[in-house]
């Protein structure tokens, strides 16, 4: 999974039925020093994630594992708040 | 997910069975500043997207979601048209 | 999925039983803009691409899809053969 | 698989029931000559490892293999602590 | 699939049982023209290689395919040893 912080949202009125009711949020990805790294993306939202809140995200097909049995098709995916990051000296 | 734009379409006579009558897009991918960022993809499309139009797009086996029960063989779909793109300060 | 253009083949011996029969093509990827982009990849190919043409590929499991019921250990397949790119000016 | 170094952990308290019980640790990608390389990323652990450890770990969907038959939303999991790495001169 | 080459292998004894009696190669991606070309990886390996052979491997689901029905816990695989890389001048 990889860190990153919510910084905004899509607005999307024509999506695939499977992303009905989905929020979709704008993530940019960091590094556990909050630097910025790598392309922003859209996640969807598995846990109610709100915009500022440093959060981690799953890519690829685990990132639908949360939505099942329904099949959404997306493959970025919040699943996590970060409360604190650790790390060794 | 990722944004992108549809700037153009792959025209293909000899093609997998699987992807019969699907349409097959250009996409530039963008960052949410509407900068280009990495190389253009081919995608399929679930929603009817048209050139020139802002989308956003999966990759990944989710990418073959919107048309099952059809296995179709792609890895790069667009499944949303973006209204608009509300990003924080 | 991507663009690319078929440059050579892999001659293997010892290979995995599910990849039996499957003819492995060496391809370049390339922009729409026909410049080289990333590394040489070797793919299998499910619509018989030869030497020289100008191919898309899919990347993943949704590789394996187009040898379904045999579950051929191939994550990078040729789908198609490009007749024309028509890119928006 | 890569190669790795555990450095630290996540604290989350809000996350996807999927994640539930879940140790999440930092890991920093490694050469097989130590030499960090790519981002720092948030696994799941199958095998116990500790701070400082060196791992191996998966990225996709086979990340969540040790976790069945519950389907665990994760994308980046350690499967086993490196003893020695052997390379050839 | 990948073109690399083999150059060392992981000594573990901690590991997931799913990789209980399965061989870790150190594996040195290249290009067709051998050149080094990104990390090096640690490959399971359903065919046997052995130090300094060239070889194609996959990456991602398809890379557990090989074991089946045992799901192995690994996303990338040795599945082909090169006899030969014909490329067109």
């Amino acid at each position: 999974m990889y860190i990153g912080k919510v910084i905004g949202r899509v607005v999307s009125t024509v999506k695939d039925p499977g992303l009905a009711s989905q929020r979709l949020l704008i993530v940019q990805p960091l590094t556990p020093a909050m630097q910025p790294t790598g392309k922003q993306i859209v996640c969807t939202d598995s846990i109610g994630a709100g915009a500022g809140e440093l959060v981690y995200w799953t890519r690829g097909k685990e990132s639908s594992f949360p939505f099942l049995p329904v099949e959404v098709p997306t493959d970025t995916t919040i699943v996590g708040i970060i409360d604190q990051l650790r790390v060794a000296g």
